[in-house]
């Protein structure tokens, strides 16, 4: 999907929410447990009642990656679904990679082409050959933490390098990286005063935007701060959204949360 | 493993040699390509070839997601393969991972308790609360990024932060984290100059070195200055080993690369 696509969406549904499929077995309604594929039939659910409410979904693939094989498959019939039911949303596969070039080429890979989603998070300690890879491939963008939404943000990038914070040099850094034009940017919702000065440097990228609900986050001062003239924000909500009900209803009171989040949305883009 | 069995199994061995599996099926022998699992039976003669030769496999993870379901069993089995038959070998999956901390507890719950590795390499872009989670695991190792051997290095480790670089800066920090013994570092061989001042601040951590060979860097000079007195290195080659032989010979072929290298890592420990 282009930007300009995804742009579309946003005003065609009066939302830029995102919602983070963060499936863990532990916390879902028990009687999806006795299903062949429980996480798939609890995606599936989520997805059915909530596609209009928001413009994308993110798996973070720790949460497959935690239940082997069958929860690769997991992962994989869940885009599946999507591609093939609701080819109007834009896909994230919250993976955080980043390798030495050619390897990460086989991350690019598996997640861009083969799984064929829109977009994949990379982490950016090894830098430039680390990031380019995924970069090279057309219509779809590579979304790089730049601050990030937890304590340990201020371990590291917040550091001061060369005059600025560390996140502030990843993000000056990459707009010379080649495709650069394909990049998005994790920046934690948890932090709204940031995105001030964020937005004096990616004055039009789009932020992909964790910790708004469970971790804290404040919609509107995200809003405030980092709204851009193309929207620019994917504002993301797991745990807020996916466990707001555990019974044979789940997925209605998930459309609640959902539509709160989106009707907020709709005001701020008024 | 705890570090004291996998020093003892390196002078056992007279190597402290790590061989990685990054296994590419456009690379590897032809006749493979009829098995059910190509992977695997690549996997599987390099490791009953060489298993005396080194200490250590590293498959990295990238390799194995980028065939998707089958890459995930192919990955299975191979660290199965290990367990069972060579439970004398430390086993490392290169996979780079951190997250929050929720979401970390995943990655490690994954990779050191599910499929019972013996260490997981992560980023320390995230900090402290992404990192802690894999160090809770006893007798387990978590092993994360400082400098790494890419070019891309150059683009945010080596910044200069509280008037040192930023990879001395992520290896003075984790000291102080929870249950930090069972940290290593990710060093490039391409640098050995600098494994001088790394051992000012880390004197006997392990740390695990790729480039050597197809990367370029020499395993003298990072002997020469990284080396500790409970040796401390864990120097990795790829494919330099795995890709020796192109026929039906091809273990036999990796394993007269790898007899080179632990030769002369026995000449070093004399």
């Amino acid at each position: 999907m282009t930007t300009k696509q995804l742009i579309e969406q946003i005003h065609i549904k009066k939302s830029f929410l995102c919602i983070g499929l963060d499936v863990d077995l532990t916390k879902i309604p028990q009687h999806l447990l006795d299903t062949e594929d429980p996480i798939f039939e609890f995606n599936k659910a989520i997805i059915d009642a909530t596609h209009h409410l928001c413009v994308s979904y993110k798996p973070n693939t720790a949460f497959y990656e935690a239940y082997g094989l069958k929860g690769w498959r997991s992962l994989e019939k869940t885009i599946q679904y999507l591609n093939t039911n609701y080819p109007e949303i834009y896909t994230i596969a919250d993976a955080k990679r980043g390798d030495i070039g050619n390897t990460s080429t086989m991350y690019a890979k598996a997640f861009l082409e083969d799984l064929a989603f829109d977009s994949v998070t990379v982490a950016p300690y090894m830098g430039k050959d680390s990031v380019e890879p995924f970069l090279a491939f057309k219509d779809k963008h590579t979304i790089m933490l730049a601050l990030t939404s937890n304590k340990g943000a201020f371990d590291f990038q917040t550091l001061e390098t060369n005059g600025q914070e560390l996140y502030k040099q990843v993000l000056e850094t990459s707009k010379s990286w080649e495709n650069s034009e394909n990049l998005m940017y994790v920046v934690g919702a948890t932090k709204a005063e940031y995105f001030k000065e964020i937005r004096k440097i990616v004055p039009n990228s789009f932020l992909l935007v964790p910790g708004v609900g469970a971790q804290g986050g404040n919609l509107q001062d995200v809003c405030k701060y980092g709204m851009a003239e193309n929207v620019g924000l994917l504002i993301n909500s797991s745990r807020g959204i996916i466990y707001a009900g555990n019974d044979e209803n789940f997925a209605q009171a998930s459309a609640v949360k959902a539509k709160e989040l989106q009707g907020q949305m709709e005001e701020i883009l008024k």
